[in-house]
């Protein structure tokens, strides 16, 4: 049976609006890390919308906001959600789009459609962002599958030189209780993000289904050379480290670029030492993140760097030694999940592409004991992770109504 | 009159060693920086060997310390000598050895020929290398030339941000009496210098008549491109300012390599912002350090690079910008004087080339007043700045033959 769920474009634009105000900043910006004030009150906020639909609110341990409806023939629950907290400064769109997903799709469903069969429920993460604690890494998601070590809380420091645990006491919660927010009864997972990229804009679409999230290898390469004074040094006798790290950056760059999309790699970190203008360097360092969804293709492309590397220590005469810094595997979303999201988005007449993810999300947190999948929608210029990110209410509402008809064929 | 000047090598070594304890560090090494108190001790010395030989001592106003033989038919004087000071840390040769050379090429010259017609002279100036005070840009010597501006050493700051003044103050020197330091009556000014580069060590001779120093233009070459999301953004829709940078790094260096010897180009220097490694960088900035002795193959190589920076920014589809941080001209060494020096090195039995100084040095200030021209000794490996440089006290006592030679020739 199709069933067309109606979403109210003014509740959505509402909520975007509402939720932007703590931590506003930089013009269209938002500021919200977690366990801060205006975390809290935009956490509080969230709860009292679920309460007004009629979800029972539950706080987790770590600060997650839950909104449950029960299911008349029980089982496991279907979720959706997304994170609340923002990059400093972050945009009005980047988790708080999927909160807000979550919540106005099984609004809608109660509403339209009264109490489902299966237990169904929105999630406002704690934290996704790492913009307060850089080793966080999913603290929210990593809570709900049991994969926080014991005493992180109290060795994990945020950029000021606290700790997680000083931090989350600060708030009302009790570090020692985080094993109480894992949960074995959730089926499935879906997750609404804005793209943070530009393929749906480049496409003309509104909405992708996502069916992989990228697998990242991130290198730090050091290429060690010798220091020479810049005057009197002649050029054919150098051994030039900067130059040899210039070769490898742009090295890298082809090999992502041959491979074709979605391969990725990236320099974003580089140092020099000792870094004057008038010295050859003795020693340049810098990071390599490469990714790609498809297992088979990243391996691939981790070969091309790495035989990259020791090629271009030889014809530069250098020494080159690297470190992999991060090793993620790509999750591969879960084919039904992903099924059901692709036929509700043909119900909903909504045109939609498929898509991996290239950033990382709590989706592949959530993919250890729930099947997950993701839905993302266009964002302006593929911008993210700033004040300028923005996606249309028309292309959100677009997002929220294949969510919701793909909750409704999983719990009703 | 062809005069074999005798050099003692055992009084040459005695005084490399001497002086090298004087903020010995870092094994071979010596931090000596300008108004401490090893390089007052180590100014000290030197009064000390100029007392000893005779010769009649002034600490000028900036702390230079100068030796002066005086000559029976006066007129302008003939001086030798370097700096005292060092890199932090540097070796026992930069700078040391042209002091030694003075002294020991004078003394030896009194004892075997007595007094000169022409006044003859040591200096042992206080300052070369910048290492404590990051602009003080051949203070010393500008300060004899009469170009210090006033109120410099009030506004000029440490690397700890000490001012010049108040740190010249504390080894009893006047910072308003630096005027007085300036002289009219410096008719030659020859210096000897480690070479800093393997060229001689290549040639597999001791000494090089220097007849430039190379002129260099220091750009801060600033690349604006856009950040984007590691993971999230295709490869062919950025605007990577790293990449651009990697393009101009190689850029620049084929330039050189291009024109051929002793063209040189050095990036040294290189940041990149906001510096993540998930994060495509929004600004690459860079040092480039562009050197050759002569000005109009200085002008092409500067005219292929701003060429460079122009195309890049084009082919990257980035914003190249870029400042001319210093613009030195390039000093062309006095011909007579260097015939002079070509002729002594003959006399003397000593085989030599003719070079270019790639570094900058006392000598290029003191052209402002006087003729000048430089000898450089091999170096190791050609190494400076570091405690590993080391010359022969052969290759030593070869450059002091020629330099006594060609001060007998120009003062008795």
């Amino acid at each position: 049976m199709v069933s067309r769920v109606r979403i109210d474009p003014a509740l959505v634009e509402r909520c975007v609006f509402a939720l932007a105000e703590f931590g506003a900043s930089d013009g269209t910006g938002v500021r919200r890390a977690v366990y801060t004030p205006e975390w809290a009150a935009a956490q509080e906020m969230v709860a009292r919308w679920c309460e007004d639909a009629g979800l029972a609110v539950h706080w987790d341990a770590t600060g997650s906001v839950w909104g449950r409806l029960e299911g008349s023939e029980g089982g496991k629950a279907i979720v959706s959600g997304s994170h609340i907290d923002t990059q400093l400064p972050g945009g009005r769109y980047d988790g708080a789009l999927g909160v807000i997903a979550g919540y106005v799709a099984i609004a809608a469903l109660t509403e339209q459609f009264g109490p489902p069969k299966r237990p169904l429920e929105v999630v406002s993460f704690c934290q996704e962002e790492s913009s307060r604690f850089p080793r966080a890494n999913f603290w929210a998601s990593r809570a709900v599958v049991g994969r926080i070590e014991p005493h992180e809380a109290e060795t994990m420091r945020s950029y000021a030189d606290e700790t997680m645990a000083d931090v989350m006491r600060s708030v009302g919660l009790d570090p020692d209780r985080i094993p109480d927010a894992a949960r074995g009864d959730i089926e499935t997972f879906i997750e609404l993000h804005i793209e943070q990229g530009p393929l749906l804009e480049e496409a003309g679409l509104p909405v992708a289904v996502v069916n992989a999230i990228t697998g990242l290898r991130g290198y730090t390469v050091e290429v060690h050379g010798r220091a020479d004074h810049a005057g009197a040094f002649p050029m054919d006798l150098r051994h030039d480290p900067m130059a040899a790290a210039a070769a490898i950056i742009l090295g890298v760059r082809e090999n992502a670029l041959a491979m074709g999309r979605p391969a990725v790699t990236t320099v974003g970190r580089i140092a020099a030492e000792p870094n004057f203008p008038a010295i050859v360097p003795e020693r340049v360092t810098f990071s390599v993140d490469a990714r790609h969804p498809d297992p088979a293709k990243r391996a691939a492309l981790y070969e091309r760097h790495e035989r990259l590397f020791r090629d271009m220590a030889e014809q530069w005469q250098v020494e080159v030694t690297w470190q992999v810094r991060s090793d993620t595997p790509p999750c591969i979303c879960d084919p039904q999940t992903v099924q059901v999201l692709e036929t509700s988005a043909r119900e909903q007449g909504i045109p939609t592409m498929t898509m991996q993810s290239g950033a990382g999300h709590d989706s592949q947190i959530m993919a250890a004991r729930s099947n997950v999948a993701m839905l993302f929608v266009r964002s302006k210029d593929g911008r993210s992770h700033t004040p300028e990110e923005f996606t249309t209410i028309e292309d959100a509402v677009a997002g929220i109504e294949v969510l919701a008809g793909a909750l409704h064929k999983l719990a009703y």
